[in-house]
């Protein structure tokens, strides 16, 4: 058997439409997108193309759109100049939110006493919107920042419920969105959402770029400063090549999506069967279990192992060659137990070994039945 | 003819060698380096070959090399944090650096306060040392941000002086190398300065991706926050195809070095003999036509040209086919003058049409005899 990946939401492989888009770029359109003659013209007209591409799916102006290396800094640009820029005094969280944006809530909260507030989950890892509503009655500006869909396991929050929250309480709100852009359509005309962000390498495009749909208006300012790049929002030479990267990688996913969503949630079903026939006493984490309340990408499984076991799990599962993780890549090198996991899971349950698998139209059902093979062999 | 690209400090076209690496690494190897499995490990092995083989050129440790998305957000990684974490309260730079120091230095001035100072210049841009061993006395805590080579004019500076003045007077001293690294070997082994940026794209590498050097236990911080990548110094997944094709840029540039930097440095006299020769009134901004004192990759005219044929001076040689620019990329677009040459240049002269020449291994005398052959055509 070739090595398995089944860890779709740390990364994706590219699409082939994406790898030869940025090789056609890198051979025939080098010129600095701020350089005024023809083979700098040539590249702006490149990223503004990428740009409206990217602005229609999501229904926005392209003026929305601004490039940036990647998720994490567009959530940085955005959170920081929030506080900074917008006089924002109060942010309201969760605690199962990506590093990318906790991490930057917690500076925040240390370098400019915003304070900061985190709406409660159930054992699901669901908010509480009762509890949300009562945070949103907060004197101070307030900025909520509430991803669309858990990197671990799986949730969809109901963008648009929220929204909605923030509209009517005169509130900010912004979304990392980057387990959801290139799964699911978004439009956001109909979201009445202030900032949300992506990146292309987790639906099959390069690593080193991203977006942040900045609403119009908004008024926020760059963290990274220099040259008038993006509208003054973020300084510095486009990666003209990965932002056609990004553009063809969108492109392809959304023009697929009723198809590709189809197939990749029929191989999540196939597992979930699959592993409860199996292993019967498997238990789901968060949603992952529920088509309606989580994505099609992903499940995050408890498995019934003993501890001696599970020391060994991933590594064997490696050696295998199988590829899942146990949270976040971001912390898979670590030995620390997942945050998400630790805020929804009862003690007893963190002590058992819960794994992510993660799944990509360049899976199979065939790698489905090795790979719960394989896990059955450690249950006891 | 085909068209000329004479404004290779804007921006250079990537070599094969580096376009190749860069396939090879989106089709081959696409895991998240962050993941302790083995897709996960072969990209963390690439990156961490490609840190190596970059510090090894420049004489440091691989812990010394910090991924960035380019120069500008390195220049803004050293500087901020040099303020907010390293509590720098005094600035020493230069009226005629890159907007990414001089604006980044503007807003910390605003934000914290920093008091800065600007060495004072000669009319050929070069920096007082005497001014400047007078602005060290500084009590306060003290970084220096001085560019390596200017991006418009040239200008060289003597890197090691400056380190060793900043070392001896206990302050911290950084430089923007953008334009001389890949074009100029650097031992930073003898050369004591803290933190120095570069930029791949400016030696035939990918643009979206550079590297700070933060010499070993700086304590900086990270601007981009979130996952543990690049050792706690810059968040967000690593854009591994784009740090591979800066290491075959950079180790091709300086395996190649004596013969290219001949190449190139012939093309450049070849240049200035011959508008000597076409345009005898030619001025040269800075030490352009100085070859010890400024790079061997550019040049800067002031030309001969009245202002009514000046104001379409770039336009014509762009519809002639010919790149070349008024000064930094960033600017080009714009109206504005020049703030290096405002610094510089008499009110005269500043009157008078300047164009920037950039040269790479990729152009040829024919090159340069047809360019001077359009320009002539201007001159009175």
């Amino acid at each position: 058997m070739n090595p398995i990946y089944f860890d779709n939401a740390a990364t994706t492989p590219m699409r082939d439409e994406v790898v030869n888009a940025i090789i056609d770029v890198m051979k025939n359109s080098f010129g600095n997108p701020s350089s005024s003659h023809s083979f700098g013209r040539s590249s702006k007209t490149l990223i503004e193309k990428s740009r409206k591409t990217i602005a229609s799916y999501l229904n926005v102006s392209a003026s929305e759109i601004i490039f940036t290396s990647g998720g994490t800094e567009a959530d940085n640009l955005v959170l920081k100049s929030a506080v900074k820029d917008l006089k924002v005094k109060h942010i309201i969280t969760s605690k199962i939110e990506h590093h990318a944006v906790l991490h930057t809530v917690e500076e925040l909260q240390k370098d400019y006493h915003v304070s900061v507030s985190y709406v409660n989950l159930d054992s699901d890892g669901c908010i509480d919107f009762l509890h949300l509503e009562t945070l949103l009655k907060s004197e101070e500006k307030t900025l909520v920042s509430l991803m669309h869909i858990n990197n671990e396991i799986g949730n969809i929050l109901d963008l648009k419920r929220v929204a909605n929250l923030c509209k009517a309480n005169n509130t900010l709100f912004h979304s990392d969105a980057v387990q959801s852009v290139g799964h699911y359509k978004l439009d956001l005309q109909e979201i009445p959402i202030d900032f949300l962000v992506a990146a292309a390498h987790k639906f099959h495009g390069p690593k080193g770029v991203g977006f942040a749909f900045i609403r119009k208006n908004s008024a926020l300012k760059p963290l990274v400063i220099g040259g008038e790049q993006e509208r003054g929002l973020r300084a510095g030479t486009e990666s003209v090549h990965n932002i056609v990267g990004l553009e063809i990688a969108l492109k392809t996913a959304y023009d697929n999506l009723d198809k590709e969503k189809l197939y990749v949630k029929e191989l999540k079903e196939y597992f979930l069967n699959k592993i409860k026939k199996e292993i019967p006493l498997v238990a789901f984490n968060g949603y992952s279990s529920d088509f309606k309340k989580s994505t099609y990408t992903l499940v995050n499984v408890c498995l019934p192992i003993s501890q001696k076991k599970a020391a060994m799990l991933l590594f064997q599962l490696d050696l295998k060659g199988i590829a899942c993780s146990r949270g976040s890549a971001c912390q898979s090198g670590s030995s620390k137990k997942s945050h998400v996991l630790t805020e929804i899971l009862s003690n007893e349950d963190l002590e058992k070994p819960s794994i992510r698998f993660s799944f990509s139209i360049f899976n199979t059902k065939e790698e489905v039945d090795y790979v719960i093979g394989v896990l059955k062999e450690f249950v006891d």
